[in-house]
C-alpha cells in the first residue's frame, strides 16, 4: 500500500479522488490538509464520506507528510496555490501529482500571459511532465512532478491526436465547440453557479480567452510535430458533471468516415479507458466513471469529432489514479473500473 | 397611470415584478431603488430586461419618489431592511406594499422571537394589513401599509383554510409539508444553492425552525377563531421555481372527499386565482402564473390537501399585483393574465 | 378582434400559442382542432390553462371555421400532417400560419430529400413566404400562406445575416454548433426524452442530417445572393427551453470586433426583437419572451457568433404572432413584450 | 466466484446491479436474459457498459442457467412477470433474489388488492424472506428466495423502526410524506416522465394508493409486534436519483431529541449501511451508495425523522447485492463500498 496525501481537501476533485482511493487496493491515503485554520474532519466537509473514511484536515507541513512515509502527493490547491507548496515536497523525494494548471504549460512566458501572474517555481517546472495517459506514457512513468490535465483539453488533444499525428487535417482552423457541465467551475460559490441562475440557462463563457487553449495547443503541437492552433469556446451546461466537445477540422486530402474511425480505432487500441464508437456519445455514458468516449463523422467534406467525459474522474480525479497507477507499477486501470 | 416605486432592484422578485408591471396598463414605473453605490442600468441587473425598460437604478430618497409622484412603492428588500426604510414613505403620504417580513406578524414580540431582533417601526406595523387578497379582501382595499403574504404560507394558509374556518379539523396536529424550488433562497450566491450542491439534491431544512411558521399560525388562527399550531417542514428541491405544500390535518367528523371538494369549490367560488381541481396539482401547471391550484383527498380519514403555485408570481410579486389592484380600484385580475 | 383557429392543439407550441394570443388584444381564439377521436377540453390537454380558457378541442371541418368567422388559421400539426390539411382552408380564402416545415423549403425536390416523402401541396407550396421577419418583412405582410421559420435556423440566419449579406465572410465554411432544450423535441415521450435518460446528459445528435439545414442555407443564400453552405451540429441539452448556436465563419478580409457589432447594430436597428449586445447571451435571459439574444466576437482572425431564443416562444408561437401582427396590421410587438 | 444471471436486462435497476456485481470480488455475471426477440449486447442497451463487460442478453432458459453453473439469479422483471418466472429456478435449487414486488406481501389477499390481479405462484411466495438486512438479518442467510425491499419502503421502516420497535410512537397515526427522483419511474417512457413535462416540475401521486403502503406497514408491524397504519404520500422530484422521506410520528410520551438520536444510534450500532446523524441529510449525500442518511428531530411534541438513500443502490440493486452477502456468506459491505 502506497501511503498517499491530498493537498486541499475541500473541492470536488478531491472529493472525487478520496472515493477513487478508497476502492484503490495499492493505496492508502495518509493525510489530507488543509488551508483552514481549523482541522474540520474530512466527512464534515464532505458529507458522503461519512462511515468510509475516519480523517481529520490538518494544516501543510512537508515534514510531515514525510514522516507519515508519503510517497505520492495529489495536489488539489487552485492554480497559484499549487507552485507556492509543491517545491518543497519535491525537494524531499516525493512524487507530486498535481491536479492544477501550474505545472502544465512548459513556457512560464506562455503561463504568464494566460494566468496574470509569473511562474514562481520554474525549477520544478523545468522537470514536469504533462500526464495525458494515452500521448506521455513512457514519460508519465518515470516523472517526479506530473503536471495532470485539464478537463476540456483532453477532450480536444485525445479527439485530434489521431488527426494531426498523421497529418490528415489543417492545423490552423480547428474548432473546439465545447460544453461542460458545472461542477467545472469549482465549489466556490458566485453569481454565475448559483442554482437559479445558471439552471434552465445556457452560455458560452470566455470566448477566445479559456486558459486552456495554449494547453490544447501545445499538447497537439508535440503530437503534430508542427504548430498547432485552436479556437476553442466553452459552454456551461446546466448539469452537475460532464464535458462534450464538437470538434471541426479540414482534411488536408478526402477521407472517408470508415478510414476515420478505422484510423482512431488503430491509435486508441492499447488506450483502455478511450472508446472510439460509431454511435454520438452522451455524457451521461461516461458519467462516474474514467472513459472517454469518442465518435467522428464526415460532414460536407468536414471532419467532425464528438468526445465526452466526466470532468471530474476522468477529466481530473480519475487521470491522476491512472497517471498513479503508471508511476507506481499498478495495471493501468487498477481501482478505475 | 400610477407612478410607483420599487426598493431593491437587484433580487428575483424585484425583477418579476417589474416584468408584471410593464404589462399593467394601469402602473407606470417610475423608480427602482439601490443600496449599491453605483447606479447600473437596471437592464445590466437582469439583462432579460434589455429592450424593455430603460431605467437606471437610483439611491433610495423619500424626497425624491415624492416628487415624481409616486403613489406606491413596492419594497423587495430583505428584511430588517425594510422596517429600516419604509417609514419616512408611510409618513409622506405614500402607500406601500411591502414584500419583506417586516410587517407580517401583528406582535413584535413573535417578531422579535423568530428574526432575531426586536421590530424598528412599532408605529407603522400598527397599521399593517397582512396581504392575503382570499382572506382579507376587505382590509386590503384601503390599506396605507400591506404586509404581503410569504409564499409558503399561501398554500398552508389557503390550503387550510376551508377546513379551518368550519372547523372540520382539529387545529394542533396539523403538518405542512412543503416544498420548494431554490429561487425561494434568494439571488445572493450561498454553498446551498450553489448549483453542483443542490443540482440533483433533495433535502429538508430549518426543520421546526421556519419563520414562515408563526406567519401560518397568525392567518390560520383568525380564520379558524381559535388558536392553530401547525407543524412546518420546508424543502429545498433542485428546480428554478415552484412550491408545493402537502397537507395533513385530522377532520372532527368524518367528510367524504366529495364534501370536502364541495366545501373548497364553494370557500373560492370568487376568487379569481385559486385554481380548486379534482386532479393533483403540479408546479409546472403554475409556473409563471399567479394561480394557486389546490386539491383535496381523504386517505384513512385523514384529510390530505395538496396546493401549489410559483413563489416568484403568486408567491411573491404577482400576488403584490393583485393586492395593488385592490388598494388602486383596479379589477382583481388586472396584469395578472 | 381577429378570429383565429389552431390546428392541432395538444402540443408544446399550440400551449404557448394559447398563452400568447390570450394576452394580445386583436386576436380571439374561435377553434382549436385535434386529431384525437374524442373532444377534451383544451385545459384537461394542458392543465396550466384552467381559469383561463373554455374551449373544447373539436375535429378539423374547414367549413365550419369559415362558418365561425376564422380569418387566420395557426398549424400546429407535424410535417406532412400540415400539407394534407391547409389547402382546403387557403382555398376557402383562409390566411394560414403553419409552424411545420412543410412549406419552408421552395424546392420539393429538397423536401423530398430531407423529409423522404414528396410534398403534397405544390400548388399552395407555391404561394408560401418564409416568415422570417427580420429578413422578409414586406412579402410576409401580403402573404395568404405564411411558413413559420424553424427554431435552429433563426440563430443561424439572423447570426449570420449582416456577414453574409455584406459579403464579409465566406459562405463554404462557416459552421454552426448549436444546443437545443428538450422541449423541441415535441411532446411524444420516447427513449431519448425520457427524464432519467437526458437530465445530467449532453449530446449531438443527427450530425450532418439535421432538417434544419436546407432551410439555414436557402435563407441565407437568398440574403447572401450566393450560395451558402453550412455544417449544422444540433446538440441536446438538459432544459426545458432554449437554443443557443455558437457560429464560426471566416471572414474575406479582417475585421475588428467594434466593426463588426456596429454593422449588426446598424443591420438590426429597426428589429424590436433582435437584442445586439456585447455581452455573451444565456438562454435564461430569452425563456419565455420573443427576444433573440446574440453577440460576435473576433477570435484569431475568425468571428464567432452567439445566438439565443426561446425555441418555443421566438423560435415557434411567439415568432408567428410577430407575423401575424405584420398580416393584419398590427403593431409588430403586440402582445409579445 | 459465484456465478450470478440477472433476469430483464434493459432497465435501470440492472443496469446498476451490473455496475456493482463488475466491482465484486466474489461473484460473476454468467447471464444476463431479456424478453426481447432479439439478443443484444448488454452493452448496446446501456452504453455505459461498453468495453466492461462482453456478453450478449440471451432468452430466458431455466436449464441453460442451470447448465452455466448458475448459483443465484437476480429478477429484474416487473411485478407479474417475476412470479410467472422464478418458480422453475426455484424448483432447480437456485437461490433467487427478486427485485420485484411480488414476493414482498405475505398474504396473497393484500397482493391481489393493491396490485389488481392474483398472486399466481402461492407456494414459493410462502418461502419468500422479505430481505430488509437490518430487520430480517437472520432469515436472510438462509432464504430460497428473497423478495428485496422497494425502495420508499425502506426509507419508511427503517426511520420508523427504532420509534415502533420501543413502542415509544403510536402506530395509527403515522404520515410519511415521500420524495423521488424520476429513475424510480423505470426506464419505459411515458408522459408523466417526458423531460419537458417533469422538468422544473414537482407534484404528488397516487395519494393514499401507492402499493408500497402495505409493504411498509408489513414490516413496521412486525417490528412493533401490533399493527402499524401508515399514510405514505410519493412525490416525484425533478432529479435522476434518490428518494427522501420525512416521517412524522407521535410520542406516546415525551422523548427529548436527544434521548431520541441516542435510541437511533443504539438500534443502527451494527448496520454499516445506515448513517444515523446530527444533521439534516441530503440525497446528493448517498447518491450512488448503499447508505442510507437519517436523522431525528422533535417539533412540537412530535417526531420528525429524515431518511434518504439512492433509489436504485440502497432502494434496489445494492440492497441486493447486500442481501446476495448474507446469503453466500461474504462480508456484509463487499462490493458496496
Amino acid at each position: 500500500m502506497i501511503p498517499v496525501a491530498i493537498l486541499g481537501g475541500s473541492g470536488y476533485t478531491a472529493l472525487e479522488l478520496v472515493k477513487i482511493l478508497l476502492r484503490h487496493p495499492g493505496a492508502k491515503i495518509a493525510a489530507v490538509t488543509t488551508r483552514d485554520r481549523e482541522s474540520p474532519h474530512l466527512a464534515d466537509v464532505h458529507p458522503s464520506l461519512a462511515h468510509r473514511i475516519d480523517l481529520r484536515c490538518e494544516p501543510y507541513d512537508a515534514d510531515r507528510l514525510v514522516k507519515l512515509g508519503v510517497r505520492c502527493v495529489f495536489g488539489c490547491l487552485p492554480h497559484g496555490a499549487s507552485m507556492a507548496l509543491l517545491g518543497p515536497l519535491l525537494d524531499r523525494g516525493l512524487r507530486v501529482i498535481d491536479l492544477s494548471a501550474d505545472y502544465r504549460l512548459r513556457d512560464p512566458n506562455v503561463y504568464a500571459q494566460w494566468y496574470g501572474e509569473s511562474h514562481s517555481d520554474l525549477a520544478h517546472l523545468a522537470q514536469a511532465v504533462y500526464g495525458l495517459p494515452e500521448i506521455y506514457a513512457d514519460e508519465i512513468a518515470s516523472a517526479p512532478l506530473l503536471a495532470n490535465p485539464g478537463c476540456y483539453p483532453q477532450t480536444a488533444i485525445l479527439g485530434l491526436a489521431p488527426l494531426v499525428a498523421g497529418r490528415h487535417v489543417h492545423t490552423r482552423d480547428i474548432i473546439v465547440d465545447s460544453k461542460s457541465g458545472v461542477s467545472g467551475a469549482g465549489r466556490s460559490p458566485k453569481l454565475t453557479t448559483h442554482f437559479p441562475e445558471c439552471n434552465e440557462s445556457l452560455s458560452a463563457y470566455n470566448v477566445g480567452q479559456h486558459r486552456h487553449t495554449p494547453e490544447i495547443e501545445q499538447a497537439l503541437t508535440d503530437v503534430a510535430g508542427e504548430p498547432v492552433e485552436v479556437i476553442f469556446t466553452p459552454h456551461l451546461v446546466p448539469m452537475d458533471r460532464g464535458i462534450l466537445s464538437t470538434i471541426y477540422a479540414t482534411p488536408r486530402r478526402p477521407m472517408s468516415q470508415g478510414q476515420l474511425i478505422e484510423l482512431y480505432r488503430e491509435y486508441y487500441r492499447h488506450a483502455p479507458f478511450v472508446r472510439m464508437g460509431e454511435r454520438l456519445p452522451a455524457t451521461k455514458d461516461v458519467a462516474h466513471s474514467n472513459f472517454l468516449d469518442l465518435t467522428v463523422r464526415v460532414v460536407r467534406e468536414r471532419v467532425v469529432v464528438v468526445a465526452c467525459l466526466d470532468n471530474l474522474v476522468r477529466g481530473a480525479s480519475g487521470v491522476a489514479v491512472q497517471n498513479f497507477n503508471r508511476m507506481f507499477g499498478f495495471p493501468e486501470t487498477t481501482g478505475l473500473l
